[in-house]
């Protein structure tokens, strides 16, 4: 089972992806980020990616797409908050 | 170019969709419909599937997925509201 981030969590792992684009989003202990791309495909093919690894580790976005962009929201339901398991898919999506 | 729906097209086109799960969005010339899918991978497959028509028409969705669950708009911005090609492509993601 996944626990809720713990305060020394928040500093080492959940502010680095608050300094690069991610935020948190207001009243909910989650955090939302909206990537840009060239085109649709373009938005698609790395959303099919980020649906690979989600599956992989059965933990799932919330997510909008509108042509180029892709909104990520991430929280685990389980803890009704952030959890380890977002930080690796934050992690993650950043790097595709 | 795509021209919006005529009073005979939504006749003939706009309610087999609306007699189909299909609605009309409050204040927009747009429709949207909610699809349910056993979990994420089913629902993430449909999606793919529906993207790679919504490329080849050159027509995106505006949608939503959350676990199994996928929420679609469809409206044609050039017209600045329904036009042939939503009506195409909301029969499309009926059929997929």
């Amino acid at each position: 089972m996944s626990e809720k981030l713990t305060e020394q969590d928040r500093l080492e792992l959940l502010e680095p992806l608050l300094s690069n684009g991610w935020e948190m989003v207001q009243g909910r202990d989650a955090i939302t980020k909206t990537y840009k791309f060239a085109n649709f495909a373009a938005a698609f093919g790395w959303m099919t990616s980020a649906a690979i690894w989600s599956e992989k580790w059965n933990h799932h976005p919330e997510w909008a797409n509108v042509y180029n962009k892709v909104t990520v929201t991430l929280i685990t339901h389980s803890v009704d908050g952030l959890s380890d398991l977002d930080i690796k898919l934050a992690q993650k999506m950043d790097q595709l």
